[in-house]
């Protein structure tokens, strides 16, 4: 099959390794923390683990109200601006640990006095090395350019920073998620079914929103690298903004609709689009969706919308890996991309 | 013509008003701003004003220092998070003053003792009669769906803020800017040329980095909702870190290309699109890269980084309202959508 599939599939077992580890190593983090004040909260990432970031950011704000700055690196590398960061908390996501211009941004932060936090998939990275604190993605090495068992594994280090900085976030609700994660694969062989029908999309849009709208980042982010379909991602009330505009019949839309604070927008929007003659298909926990889009995929169980994200991505790896063999890609290989990039 | 092409021209009328006014409008804020101590700005908005919203986080922490963070607004409406505002700058931007999350932020901010400022067109809107301190875009009533006029007046009045809270940005160059439009507005006749080659354009990425970022999402924005083209928008760092795989000769690309700190990234990108054949469009007012590009905008004149987003995002208005009427679509018209969104 491909390598892409077989890292989806060890995510409980990432997951369960990454909590252990992740458990023990927030615990002096959160006394500091609670010593600390931190005012702001500053996340800096590329790629998949900038997908990553946008989550840490909806869940700092909801659970900590902590306001959170998604870094725009270029600040820093190029206008060298020296940012005032009194009482902030700055938190650099890579992979590899080695991506340039976010360990630049990390050292520079450093330097001004902030404090820095590393959430990496390799224990010997740069970034491991310059960072205050580091928490690891217990993924062991990710061998598919398209990541997603470190995203995962970033996502449930998110919820441990969360808590340590005060969230009500209990220890034995993020526990749950490795199963969480590993209901949700049982959706496999349905997924390999339900691809068919996309075989000749090539455009779309992702859209999502709250804890759910990295999600929407992620998997247009997969479909772009994995089977070149040019992905738009929207959160449901910026697509009202503009973007509607673009739809048809032929332009398809996947939605995240996890029941909770965001489902009654996305309804709504349901509705417009079904009054477009849009093809929709939902990722949801929600049955009675299945009147209205043309297609479901039912994520298992009943999940607090607090802990969807990483059950809701799973579906959504699944259909990206399924689709670029559908289409006779190999998802291993994306055109142009190599494992670590370097930007400055 | 046009209503959209109409107020595209106005708009050195409307950025001469907007700067008189502003200029003595901010005189009292700046005195305000310098007995305070902002330590962060959140700027909260929709749409088009959105991207004015994530050109003036470039601009306030290239030139002010203070740290920005582009709200969500489901974390204050959705999830109702309480998120700690001290010494905060909370800046609401809205064409119409009336969209409902922008305002229901806000108001919400400001009740938990943030310093609210508004920038709006419309001087009897709900939003100027919330916020503390208003700034009017001098533009009259826009009647186009598609926002041109009220985009730039909002990025001048942008400057004045950031002059307001201790940017080096000297009134004379600020006011040079409504000249700087006016020239820019020459290209008409070339891009009505122009435009002719991508009348089966369906699809496209535009591409920019630092203080013309927002410009990519504006132009993608103006593309998709006049032109039904399925823009995507990225960083160029952000592009190679997975869309890239995207491209190949059917994918266009469009790239603002300013001198200035972007510039080397961009150019080295640009060498990557052309070693994969990607069929590229360049607006920058460097005239050499004419020879790496299918096809160059060449925006007149010697314009510092710091003012070319207002003269390069003309070239794109131009080159979305004639595409639209390239395909034989009214861009007044846009399907599905009306002048004021209302969206929680």
């Amino acid at each position: 099959m491909s390598i892409m599939l077989d890292e989806i599939r060890e995510q409980p077992q990432v997951l369960r390794k990454t909590f252990i580890q992740g458990w023990r190593d927030v615990q002096p983090f959160r006394r500091f923390a609670s010593r600390s004040d931190f005012r702001i909260i500053l996340i800096v990432a590329r790629g998949t683990s900038d997908n990553a970031a946008m989550f840490g950011r909806y869940l700092f704000e909801a659970t900590t109200g902590i306001p959170v700055s998604l870094i725009a690196p270029s600040i820093h590398t190029l206008y060298k601006s020296s940012l005032r960061l009194s009482n902030a908390l700055v938190i650099g996501i890579s992979q590899s640990g080695e991506g340039t211009d976010v360990n630049l941004v990390l050292e520079s932060c450093k330097a001004k006095g902030a404090f820095t936090v590393g959430i990496t998939n390799e224990p010997d990275s740069k970034m491991a090395r310059l960072v205050d604190e580091v928490f690891l993605v217990g993924a062991g090495k990710e061998r598919s350019v398209a990541a997603t068992k470190t995203y995962t594994g970033q996502l449930l280090l998110l919820y441990l920073v969360a808590w340590a900085l005060g969230a009500a976030l209990p220890a034995d609700q993020t526990r749950r998620i490795p199963d969480l994660a590993e209901t949700a694969l049982d959706l496999e062989k349905n997924i390999a079914a339900l691809v068919e029908r996309y075989r000749f999309m090539n455009q779309c849009a992702v859209v999502a929103r709250g804890l759910n709208y990295a999600n929407a980042y992620e998997l247009a982010l997969k479909l772009m690298e994995t089977s070149y379909v040019v992905a738009e991602r929207f959160s449901s009330a910026d697509f009202l903004h503009g973007p509607i505009a673009m739809v048809d019949r032929s332009f398809p839309l996947i939605l995240f609709m996890p029941p909770g604070p965001t489902y009654k927008g996305l309804c709504e929007m349901l509705r417009t689009l079904q009054s477009l003659n849009a093809d929709t298909l939902v990722i949801s926990s929600v049955k009675v969706l299945r009147r209205s889009c043309r297609r479901l995929i039912l994520v298992p169980g009943s999940i607090k919308e607090l802990y969807t994200p990483i059950p809701y991505i799973i579906p959504g790896q699944l259909f990206a890996a399924l689709l670029a063999r559908a289409k006779g890609l190999n998802p291993d290989r994306p055109r142009a991309l190599s494992k670590i990039t370097r930007t400055v």
